[in-house]
């Protein structure tokens, strides 16, 4: 699937084309033919990539918004190549952007100029899991899904789920501290990291690799690295804390005439289906209306509406799973908060009423060129957004739609704009710096689960303020003072 | 009950006296008349404390095991006040320890010399509770039990549990990363924290009060302080999960004939009580039987064995909670894990169970003098250290129980020996380093929740590694470069 991506973004544009302003710094080293034959020796077996055609797919990111020139991709199996890589490029001063599995949305994945890509996909073992504990250690490299399977044999199961779980890589989900739809049950991943295993910008390897629910010795080093794309060291290892696997799932899928009876209904599942709860996602009727089309779904599941919710609840056993459930919609239809729903009653049930939120990033792409965003606001004021970015999207015809979905239950918003013809610059500039803008005034995030990458870098003053930038940088000269890591992402540069 | 306690224990040593090596930094001013004018000036209406018999209980540690000789206790009851304090020590050179609800247990909360208190117990306004999102912002020196009580009126609670609700404040919880026994359910307090407001060591806010449950823009600055003892900062307001009450509880206490058992019947917990489950605690015999004496309850709960295991369910009805503790005690009872159980039937027998562990501290000190340890280890190793220690302690005939307790579903052990006739530095050096050194070779915390404090900031560096504890100091550098916050602990000094 990822490979067949790529071929088919092939034709992403130069990121040096579409961000003119944007200069490669000069404070980086040119990669010479001796780096080369040092890597070649370092990484036999053809582990470091020159083809510039087999360096194309590590260029491209996922949604063909930024294409990189680098010449060498390094695909090191151990820690101890990892250490010497980063020890070289520390030396000679040569950038280097680590790459996961390459599902980044934010543009962080990918090389901006010719920074040596250090991909993560062969260091891929699965170490121990300890079944007393439900502790997982892994290699930075093992696939999400991956993953899931080996603990699920214990009966436990991975304590995130994201829409790229087939690709994207855990060191790549920790450093991203990525999000997904089970927030609402286990929280943000950062909080079952329990251990990492990091290679600093000099080569040196820092062991933050403990296995322990609780350890309260000073600062906790290894929180400064989730989260941060990359820019100040890169993870090896990770052990995680696995939740026990829950045997029954319920899903329902109900109707609102408004989003103030989403909210409400959101209150009710809370306090109905308490700690059966598991993902609670809506969709504005424009988001669902774009799905069903694309998912060639002509019957209605519901009745149609303005608004869509959908709740999934999950329990040691499908009995209790169902009741919460079967509560919950009772009570919501009694109380006039929805107007129609239905509850999966098999698997397929649940699977293609799960398809009508997951698929819908692809039901986007077939409705013309996207324009995603991804925020954080607090609840009242979630859908609001979307209202104002309606009204100010009308003068513009060649916009098709601009709809809202999103994890509900954590305040996460997506908001698209699809438009014809492709990429718009105009349009660019209508939307930013207003949205960063509105969303900061709310004290939102304007990246609630993305990240900054190189897309939103820009706007991190505007979101955290003068003095936690200037305390980032700080951080980053810590770890890694001479920049070698990641450069142009997450910490601001001038760029167009 | 904090102001009875303090007067029970101001026989306390000065800690001074009771390490020699100790010495004041001469770093730090004196503090002068002039100073105290300034103090009495900025926080009149005498919450500029110099009267020594005030003092006193702000110099002295719940557990009386330090004394500190500071002749100043500021009570500011704003920010703007903090903020000034923190400016004019920072020009002065004059250190500064911060103090919550000093219910501490590693020697943090209180001076070590004459370091000026900052007490946070008169900031102590209840923000806003946002119900659609379950987030309450608070002031630093709220009582936990204050706020618990607060969001219970919607139908919510607070992330976590610990003996000191009635006395701790909740900057002092976030500030130590406070454990507790609902760590199984709700994870560790770090992952309920969204928001902090900081004063930092020169007297800037550093604002990093959002509300969001997702916000993925740069380093995460707000972790740095999660945990870190009042060392790189003032935490003076946090926003914070709050999850949804829960109505129905279950708790069952069973006996067990060996700490193999212990671990199988916790396995199964996790598989039956599945999302219901929301504590595990584990007590030995002494331990057990020290409790039951001390609460002069003659009737045995189960038959007596050598080890305890307390599981307790929550859910949102009463019904579930029970059915899934009940399959628990049958399946437990037919695989032979354990040998008897009962099960709470009323709210008064749920107190009876629960008191039998939680008055625990309390039975020790009424057994003798008690070295307190706090570790984490692996599941299977965890008892085999109470083990070693019981043979280690045979020499000598003043100790009285070498016991283990603890918060089993978090590999949380706390080791407890009992001494006759007082302290004596020959069972500790018996213990110490010994106990550490055994811990760090398994790859355990020396601390799992109480932080490291006065007492085992020295042993930082043998539990995280030189190259941890170097980075932890350029971060110290990076938040309080002149090192005036809370000095002495949680990174290593020379002290005896």
């Amino acid at each position: 699937m990822w490979s067949k991506c790529v071929r088919r973004f092939s034709t992403s544009p130069l990121t040096r084309v579409r961000h003119p302003k944007l200069r490669r710094s000069p404070h980086y080293a040119t990669l010479t033919d001796r780096d080369i034959s040092f890597f070649e020796r370092l990484l036999p077996d053809g582990r470091a990539i020159t083809n510039p055609d087999d360096c194309l797919p590590y260029n491209i990111d996922w949604i063909k918004t930024c294409q990189g020139q680098s010449q060498l991709v390094l695909k090191p199996k151990t820690v101890d190549e990892i250490q010497a890589i980063l020890r070289y490029c520390h030396e000679h001063q040569l950038a280097v952007c680590p790459q996961g599995g390459n599902t980044g949305l934010a543009g962080g994945s990918v090389p901006v100029f010719d920074e040596i890509v250090l991909s993560l996909r062969s260091l891929n073992s699965i170490g121990a899991f300890d079944e007393n504990s439900g502790v997982l250690i892994a290699d930075a490299g093992c696939i999400l899904q991956t993953l899931d399977v080996h603990v699920n044999q214990f009966g436990h199961t991975m304590p995130f789920d994201l829409g790229a779980k087939g690709s994207c890589l855990i060191g790549g989900n920790v450093a991203t501290n990525a999000g997904g739809i089970r927030v609402v049950r286990y929280g943000s991943l950062r909080s079952a990291v329990l251990g990492l295993e990091i290679v600093l910008a000099d080569g040196t390897l820092l062991d933050c690799l403990t296995s322990l629910r609780k350890d309260n010795t000073g600062v906790d080093l290894k929180q400064a690295f989730i989260g941060s794309e990359g820019i100040l060291g890169l993870i090896t290892r990770v052990a995680l804390a696995c939740p026990t696997a829950m045997s029954g799932v319920g899903l329902g899928l109900f109707s609102c005439s408004s989003f103030e009876k989403i909210l409400s209904t959101m209150r009710l599942a809370r306090k109905l289906c308490g700690e059966t709860l598991s993902a609670i996602e809506f969709l504005d009727a424009s988001t669902y209306n774009l799905s069903l089309k694309n998912l060639q779904q002509t019957n209605k599941p519901v009745e149609p509406n303005n608004f869509y919710i959908l709740v999934e609840t999950m329990s040691s056993t499908y009995e209790q799973a169902k009741a919460t459930l079967d509560k919950l919609a009772n009570t919501a239809l009694e109380k006039e908060f929805i107007t129609d729903g239905t509850l999966a009653q098999d698997l397929k049930q649940y699977k293609d009423l799960w398809a009508i939120r997951e698929r819908v990033p692809e039901a986007l792409v077939a409705d013309g060129y996207v324009f995603k965003y991804d925020f954080s606001l607090p609840p009242a004021r979630m859908y609001k957004l979307v209202e104002e970015t309606q009204k100010r999207m009308k003068p513009f015809s060649n916009v098709r739609n601009v709809t809202g979905f999103g994890h509900l239950g954590d305040q996460n918003l997506h908001l698209n704009i699809t438009v014809q013809n492709g990429y718009s610059d105009e349009i660019k500039h209508a939307l930013e710096p207003w949205l960063y803008e509105w969303v900061a005034k709310e004290r939102g995030s304007i990246s609630a689960e993305h990240g900054l990458g190189l897309h939103k870098s820009k706007y991190l003053e505007l979101n955290k303020g003068k003095q936690s930038l200037e305390l980032m940088k700080q951080m980053k000269n810590i770890f890694d003072p001479k920049c070698i890591l990641n450069p142009y992402k997450v910490l601001p540069y001038k760029i167009d």
